[in-house]
This record gives structure tokens, sequence and C-alpha cells, in this order.
């Protein structure tokens, strides 16, 4: 991360993990931060990504890929927040107590519960991410939200059709309400996946800020190195299902895809911003997709609603 | 329940439980097991019910009101029918991990998870239970499931139209398939609430009688005795609501509503079969809704399908 420039990741802490569980992985990254300190720290705020920058680190922000921490307990929004937690997706894949993923058939929005949640987080400073949620609780939530949502890692539809992308309607919503999409670099959501070129990539880029415009884009890499084929499959299989689920894999492609030659690992952030030059990005634009929106954003989302 | 010659009954172990605290409500049932077993015992199968009727004493069936206490791990389904549970409804009002519950404005019917969490019930032996469900979850509940289900505790909508009744199309395809209505003697699902009287319910029971025959009816009163409203509220609200929810009742009417005259405890339960007499039926259909159906659902539903 050092080498590639990468000053603030937000990291994933929990996939179906209950509360107690999703602690363990805090303790882990504490752990890590006591014994690496020159390389990482605790993100909280905007200002520390700012400090990282300054002192050549990397904030570590923690973020759930599933509400499954909070359980059925709405005072554990408040905690997990307390705990450092920014981004709370509302559904991984299947339907939550707060809403729908995008691989059930039907979407009925997002629920009872999941209003509350939503007021709740609003009020602590817990983005709202639908990264793996359906097309209508997508919708739902960029409506019920009175702060702007993220979708911190996923592709546009017109781009590529995978499940996991997201369609026009849904990055009009977001973005025209002051959320982020941050473009994802994970073969299944790459047009040609592990052969998807860099000039592709940057291209559907400058396409979607035709049609956004820059102030919403971002990246959201979906980069997951060096992890045991059991971590893919802990994702997709939880212990909801007895049958093994292959999610946007299959069978004779069951661990993680290859990345692409452009972006195998962290270092190769150093790639993105001339493909996004070639694209016909000006500097400044560059700057903000590369990091500055989402600055901007942690800015205005990471602390409490004032009363 | 000795003096009301209540030989079995089906308690509630769970609303919002998890997995741990339901243990709890199990060891606190060992306790009273331990401490009157001239009065209780842990029913398991139909037979307990026969040995209770011969020793005098009360065989007492555990089942939960929301899958709360499965959590998001299949493999607890197993492990709770070990425990001796044998109803699990699939939700309880609000959307759960499963099915979509009565109180939500959109019902997307039974999950991916759902869907398997339905077969393993189905294999081991633990009848599901869509009384506090949502119409098109009960459908698809009872079409998926292999075996017979049941509403356990439920009157028709058609004699009073409470969101908590079921429409005559979910009570037509539960009882065409073998399944159970027990009907409700709690306040909010009688016609006139707590001023219904018994010529009344038993009347509606006649009726139920001639649209889907004598052998899917018995009754799953509800009863909730010597409880404090703080029971009433945790049912309603669970952990996930910051403001009140108050379910059924009203800001005026918080709390558990009187029950109607003639069924204020488990004694009464002397005086149903008098009114089901006087609304018709015979002594052998009498004996049928006061118990012997149930009796032949336990016998069929408690053990493990054959492999």
């Amino acid at each position: 991360m050092k080498e590639g420039g990468v000053h603030a990741v937000h990291v994933t802490i929990a996939y179906h993990e209950t509360f107690r569980e999703m602690v363990l992985a805090i303790e882990q990254w504490n752990r890590w931060f006591e014994q690496y300190p020159d390389l990482v720290f605790m993100g909280r705020s905007a200002a520390d990504v700012n400090r990282a920058k300054q002192e050549k680190r990397t904030a570590i922000f923690f973020g759930f890929q599933n509400p499954s921490p909070i359980e059925d307990d709405i005072g554990l929004i408040e905690i997990c927040h307390t705990l450092g937690i920014r981004f709370m997706q509302l559904t991984y894949n299947n339907q939550s107590l707060l809403a729908t993923g995008c691989y059930e058939e039907e979407d009925s929005g997002v629920t009872r519960f999941g209003r509350q949640a939503i007021a709740e987080m609003n009020r602590v400073g817990l983005v709202v991410d639908m990264s793996h949620s359906a097309e209508r609780s997508t919708l739902d939530a960029i409506d019920i939200s009175s702060r702007p949502i993220a979708i911190t890692h996923a592709n546009p539809a017109w781009w590529h059709p995978a499940l996991r992308n997201k369609s026009d309607d849904v990055l009009k919503a977001l973005t025209g309400s002051g959320g982020m999409i941050g473009f994802s670099i994970y073969p299944h959501h790459l047009k040609e996946s592990s052969n998807c070129s860099i000039e592709s990539f940057c291209n559907m880029i400058a396409q979607a800020a035709e049609r956004y415009g820059v102030d919403s884009l971002g990246i959201g890499s979906d980069l997951c190195q060096n992890q045991p084929d059991s971590v893919v499959t802990w994702m997709r299989n939880g212990r909801w299902s007895k049958q093994m689920d292959y999610g946007e894999g299959s069978a004779s492609n069951a661990g993680f895809p290859d990345q692409p030659g452009w972006f195998r690992d962290s270092r190769d952030f150093n790639n993105i911003p001339g493909g996004l030059t070639a694209a016909g990005f000006a500097e400044a634009e560059v700057d903000a997709i590369m990091g500055g929106n989402w600055l901007r954003f942690y800015e205005n989302s990471f602390g409490p609603l004032p009363v």
C-alpha cells in the first residue's frame, strides 16, 4: 500500500459474523496496528487520511459487507460506530433483516427494521453501503437516507451486465443525491473479466463522468490479496447454505479469479492515474477520482448529524 | 392445565432470542420439570401426549415464534430439534432471513436461505409454523415444504379481518395439503375482541369445518397467563425498534387485552367442548378438534423424514 501511494483503505470487517465474532476481527486489526505502527493505523475521520498522507502511512477504515454484526439490535449501530465502523452494507447478496440482496429472486425493498436502522446510521455517521443489494432496495435506501449513501464497489451494468453491477437508474439516483460509487476491479465485475484492459476500465469511468459528473466517482477496488479460497467460500456460503454456493463464480471457477495484469496488488494503484489521463481526464479530475472525492465524502459522512 | 384437562401444550421458547438466549429459556423449563415432575415434563413426540394423559400430567412442547434462535446458521435447525424444539415460525411480524412477516408493507416470499431452511426442517422433523407470516410467504412455505405445515394460532380473516388472521386462500392451501390451523382465543384475533361470545367462536369453527373439513382444525389458544406487560413489549419491539411498537394493540391499549369471560385461563378449556356441541359438532368431531387432530399431526411431524 505504501508503494502504491494508498493512504486510506476501507477494509472488510464482517461478511456473516455476529457482533462478538466481528469484535474478534477488530482485535486482529488492533494487533496489527500495535505491531506495524510505521505502516498502518486505525482511521476514524477524513483528518486521519491527511495525517496518513503526511506520515506516509495508511489509515485503515472499517466496514461491514453485511449487517450481521448488528444482529437484531438497533442499539448496536451506535456501538459499532464507536468501535470505528464507518460503512455498513444493508445486505450481502441474500435477504437481510434490513433489505434485499442482489441474489434473491424477489426484492421487497427496505424493511420496517431497515427504515429505523437507516435513520440511526444517519444519526451516528455510519455510511449506508448498497454494493451487494438489489435494485429496489437500493433505490429505497437512497430515498430513505437523509445523508448521501455509497456503493463502495461495483461498476455500471451498462458497461458489464453482471448481477452485482448497478443500473443507470440506481447510479443516477445515487450520484444525484451526493452519493459515491467506487469502481471495482474484481474480475467478475469487469467487462472481459481478468482480460479487461486498463483502457476499457478507464474509458468506462470517462463515460460515467459524462453521465453522472466527476464528483461522485472513486475507486473501490474490491481487491483481495493473498487470501485462501476458504475466504471466498465463507463470503458466499456463510453458515446459511448446506449446498455449495459459487456466487459470481462457478464449480469450474470456484476460487478467486485472476486479477487483470495491470492491477495485481496495491502497488498497481500507480497504474490508474495514467489510464485516467489517457481516457481524457484533467489532472484535478484524476486526483478527485483517485481519492479526493472519497476524502470529501468521508469529511461529510463520519460525524454525527447536527442535532 | 391439570384442571382444564390439558395434556399437551405448545409453549413459546423464543420471540427474538439468539441461540444462546433461547437455551436459557430451555434451562428455565428444565428447572420447572425438575421441581414439578407431578405436573409437567418435556414432550418430544405424540407418544408423550398419551403418556401425559395416562399419568394426568402435561407434556410441554417447545416452539419458536421467530427463527431468531437459528441465527444465520442452517446447522442450528438440527441442533434445535435435538434440544426438543418442534415448531418454528419462519417470521414474527417483521421480515426475517427466511420470509416476510405480516406487518411488513411488502411480502417477497420465502428467501434463498428460507428454501434451504424448510428442506432442513422437513428432514429433521421441525414443523414450519406461519402464524405471524405474510400471505405470499405463507403460500410459498406451504408449496415449498414437503411435509404439512401449521398455522398454530390464528383465525380466518373472513370471520374477523385482523392483520394476523388468515385468508381463505391460505386456509384452503394449508388444509388441502394436510396442514393444521389452531384457532386463537387472543382477543385481538376475535370478532368483538374481549366481548366475543363462545357461540360466535364455535360457530366460526363450524363454518371452517364446512369449508376445510374437520380434520385440519384444532385449538391454538395463544393464551398468555399472568405475564407482565414487559413480555408483550418484548414480543412487539425486541431489540429492533427505537420507537414503541404497539403491534395489535395501541397506545391507549398497550398491554395484554382482557380474555373473554369464557376463556380466562387453562381451566376454561373445559368450556369449549360444550360450545362445539352447541355449534352442531358430533362427539367424535369435538374430540378431534379438542386434541385428536393435533395428536395425529404430532405423530406424523416430529420424526425425521424416512431417507
